[in-house]
């Protein structure tokens, strides 16, 4: 079927890439527009403008918005409106807050459009192995836009969990479970590093774990792999930034009481990682200081 | 080849069905004989007793034993010891802590006998998938065993991590991670379950996220089939024990000087799923009633 892809980044590219190869027929748009060309000579169809892009398809259309959380979003989305007429739909599958679907769908449902959020999992390797998606909206919305989801995702690999936000909602449980468990698998290896035996070979004993175990998964695959490249991670710095999922759940822990110490504790962690001298520790250190006349470390 | 199973307790039984099933002569005893007769009629060859079991294999002999962790391993160890002769070799495969095998090997290794620790994840899917297997102990020993560990194990699946004791503490690390992987799951769907959207599919997701998501497991796999069963868990009450691993991960975190957060706060999540009445909250609620006059309620 017809659809426009609006933002070409690291997901939106590859997206419209595979929904190309799967036969749909793409009209792309990108604030630069070197990426639209890139793509174009793959198969897409390019529009210079929003405006344009929504004209090249056939109503009732569907545009499909891959744009960074937050402010750029809101903006594209009003182009987007400005754009389409009632009864064509927007699916809005960047990395949102569940919340901001709220305020967002309602000028579509007052313009008798369509609103649909689809939380989108599997990074880089999505093009390949299909990306896993969370889809919240109203029902004869998702039923018309199924076969772009049964393309982008793997077989049962896309699932209506709910009304509007909930696809973004679910997504960014997902999140929060994936700091929790990257958190678990680095303090593993941790300790596994820096423990009673020298030299284990971690990278083999995360490719081990892939066969049978217990905690066998992606990310130790992954794991493995990174291993492979770096065997002691020399290259890599334990520097690691956030995007806002993991932020927002422990935001909707606290709003609905829930207790996710885990998921709180793995979202510190990354803050702690990108303090070059954590200040926390500091205080600690001039407490010591004063009250023991420990030794302290200067610079 | 052939081998001796000392113990059919959940793990052992189906491991030495295993062993059956891949063509080897396996001799098995265990204390209570009911579960002997069973496993004979599959194939076993029963013994009495452990120096009867040991007498039946032709040197050099492999036993494994495969009890429970502590007094019982050391004790039926030591019944081995007595039974076996200079190169035999036992291969300790039960869930003990690292640091037992470095006192239970001595005797086998003044005797020229080899002593080989397992650790073996795969619960009770194992028999079909095959055990993830953690080998450590000496080349010449891991080189005999090896058709054992083929057959046991799932394709790559078993590897030769180090010395003697390093089996154990690279499984004793796997449970750490498991841990925490199942808290940081038991989190984000407690966040679904009791958050914003009412009556989600929480099966559903469980199995939508093992296709493609970057938390595809195992374990959630584990999880959509829970769900299945019972929908909404009502069967199931949220009291969780504990074996050892992930009470010595810590130990040993704490030994090394390793900080594991999210490992520690799993293991005591499990404490407190325990107490019927969790005593630091009524701590808690004592001091905010002396201090503000906070109502506290009665049993």
């Amino acid at each position: 079927m017809q659809i426009a892809m609006i933002g070409l980044g690291r997901m939106g590219m590859n997206m419209a890439r595979r929904l190309i190869q799967g036969g749909h027929q793409v009209v792309v748009w990108n604030r630069s527009s070197d990426k639209v060309a890139a793509i174009v000579s793959e198969g897409a169809i390019g529009a210079q403008t929003i405006k344009e892009a929504v004209q090249r398809l056939t109503p009732p259309r569907i545009i499909w918005c891959m744009l960074p959380s937050g402010n750029v979003t809101k903006l594209i989305l009003k182009e987007v409106l400005e754009a389409i007429s009632s009864d064509d739909l927007v699916i809005e599958g960047g990395n949102s807050y569940w919340k901001d679907d709220l305020e967002n769908s309602k000028a579509f449902v007052e313009k008798g459009c369509g609103y649909i959020d689809a939380g989108v999992s599997g990074g880089v390797w999505g093009l390949k192995v299909g990306y896993c998606t969370m889809v919240g909206g109203k029902d004869r919305f998702v039923r018309r836009a199924k076969p772009i989801f049964d393309t982008l995702a793997p077989p049962r690999g896309w699932k209506h969990v709910g009304p509007v936000g909930s696809g973004h909602f679910v997504k960014m449980v997902h999140n929060g479970i994936e700091y929790a468990m990257m958190e678990a698998i680095g303090e593993g290896f941790d300790l596994m590093r820096n423990g009673p035996f020298e030299k284990l070979d971690l990278g083999g004993i995360a490719d081990l774990w892939g066969q049978g175990s217990v905690v066998r998964s992606w990310l130790l695959e992954l794991l493995a792999i990174a291993y492979e490249r770096d065997p002691d991670l020399e290259s890599i710095k334990g520097f690691v930034n956030d995007s806002g999922e993991g932020r927002w759940t422990i935001l909707n822990s606290i709003e609905y009481g829930i207790s996710t110490p885990v998921l709180a504790q793995s979202l510190f962690k990354r803050f702690e990682s990108r303090q070059q001298d954590v200040y926390s520790n500091k205080v600690l250190a001039a407490l010591r200081k004063e009250f023991g006349g420990h030794a302290v470390r200067k610079e």
